[in-house]
């Protein structure tokens, strides 16, 4: 099935206790882009750059089977620029410098040959953004995913609400979704961001796995595979949610069993992620990797117990 | 199959967001007897209470199968007590006062009928404490667990290296296995605690489950039950210990598979121990109701993932 991707392609420059990156490859679009072209050949991106942008960098999403005409490159400006530093234990960071540049403006156009999309996902971007790809897309995806993040709890409450009703599933941190809801149980947060529209949520707790929710409050547990290090935690949650769609996607099948696959998809691209620097570890991975890593959470989550040994 | 538990036998007083109780009853090992009893009916206990501690508690415990002649009451003397204030994220703790009594100068006296016990779990005590009682069994058991804290590491760092020596399972939990490792990341840690000593590691993380480990890093990842409430967090590890270890003991199969259903099953029982002050909810637990915890803990953690699908 085919698949749009809406987020920021962009520059990034981290720094981590392992290491410094000058200006390299990042953007939310991007991860997700990377992460669920492993899965479906038929993915289309809106996004935008400045004049700035590497071309071979497009080029390269373009040999990953991603339709890069909904890329916009922006004359004479500049490409969307996120500099951060982690501290020691990689869960908390500092902003360092944030150039919206071409995101400042954005307006999301929807090539006519996206149309009839089947599968849609939104990265972090205003939510009335967000939402503009949704009102501008002809038929309705049978699934639309999002992600957000607090700043725009913070400073776009209304517009986020808005966004939030009009998708099934919503993909945010748990510190989000605390946040959101106002609860420090995940459980009543869950209850509570769903009855604010989205059918399906996706809490990520980082080294500490991640809980998906339908509305009947079926619940499900993924781990995060415990690593020997992090090395860049950057884009890991777009990874996460590019491994999920694309895994949907590829298998059209929206059912909570289904879903479940997706969120281990989901969390063994993110776990290749953090091994290396920005989206280097996502580059050039095999599907013999793949599956393997898959297979390293079955071992890990994988228990059976009968009832007469209890 | 017989279990030996060693620990404390105490009052406590607690103070959570919820509430707040007078002196009730608490204690390592009253949570671990009370949780392993469900499993087991040849339990017999080693500890020491004051001439202040409630006969009918003791007679409680006979009833549920627990030997409690291993239970020292000292005339003249006051039982343990231990007072602590939860902070609203029930992650955190202040301990308000902490009387040792009994357990200042505890000499862990092992009944003759005791001999020969199978498996035997150490609660948290002084590391020399629970070597003593390893050394006066003349047989050794079949699996010695122990649980310890940072306070030890802190003041009784030798002692702790010689007991964990002659352990087959380290119980602690993620900032303790920190500290014990002086290694941030989990998986660097388990290798190095288990080079000093025990085949088998397990990491409590509370909310965010439990991890197993074995020598050749076989990992398990168990989950908590996400909750809409977490009333008193008191005893849980204990109770995890309990049900870890009376599953085992029931069971007699201390492969690693069968550690995994140990570790789920202690999950579950410490799920109980939070839904109410105290021991309260470990009192009168039906075989049903916890055979339904531990199929909510299949259901959370349960996915089947077929190669085709990747």
């Amino acid at each position: 099935m085919s698949l749009l991707t809406v987020g920021s392609v962009a520059f990034d420059a981290i720094e981590t206790p392992f290491g410094k990156t000058d200006k390299i490859i990042g953007g939310a679009g991007t991860y997700i882009a990377l992460a669920s072209s492993y899965f479906t050949e038929d993915q289309k991106i809106v996004s935008v750059v400045g004049e700035d942008f590497p071309q071979t960098t497009l080029d390269d999403l373009k040999n990953r089977n991603v339709d890069i005409e909904g890329i916009q490159i922006k004359k004479g400006e500049k490409t969307f620029f996120w500099s951060g530093k982690y501290h020691n234990d990689m869960n908390s960071r500092d902003t360092l410098v944030t150039e919206l540049n071409v995101l400042e403006n954005f307006d999301p156009i929807i090539p006519e040959s996206y149309q009839g999309v089947d599968y849609l996902i939104l990265g972090n971007l205003a939510p009335s953004v967000q939402r503009q790809v949704i009102e501008r897309l002809e038929t309705r995806p049978k699934l639309i995913a999002m992600d957000t993040m607090n700043f725009w709890m913070d400073i776009a409450w209304d517009d986020l609400m808005k966004t939030v009703k009009m998708v099934d599933v919503l993909i945010i941190n748990d510190e989000e979704a605390r946040q959101m809801s106002k609860e420090y149980s995940l459980v009543r947060a869950a209850r509570k961001i769903m009855d604010m529209g989205p059918r399906y949520l996706i809490i990520k707790k980082g080294e500490h796995g991640a809980l998906l929710f339908d509305q009947k409050m079926n619940t499900f547990f993924a781990p995060a595979l415990p690593l020997e290090e992090v090395f860049d935690p950057t884009g890991a949650g777009d990874t996460f949610a590019g491994g999920f769609v694309g895994f949907l996607a590829k298998t059209d099948d929206i059912s909570f069993e289904n879903m479940k696959r997706a969120v281990i998809t989901g969390s063994a691209m993110a776990s290749f992620c953090v091994e290396k620097f920005g989206t280097e570890r996502l580059e050039n991975l095999s599907q013999e990797e793949i599956y393997n890593r898959i297979m390293e959470f079955v071992d890990l989550a994988q228990f059976d117990i009968k009832r007469e040994l209890i």
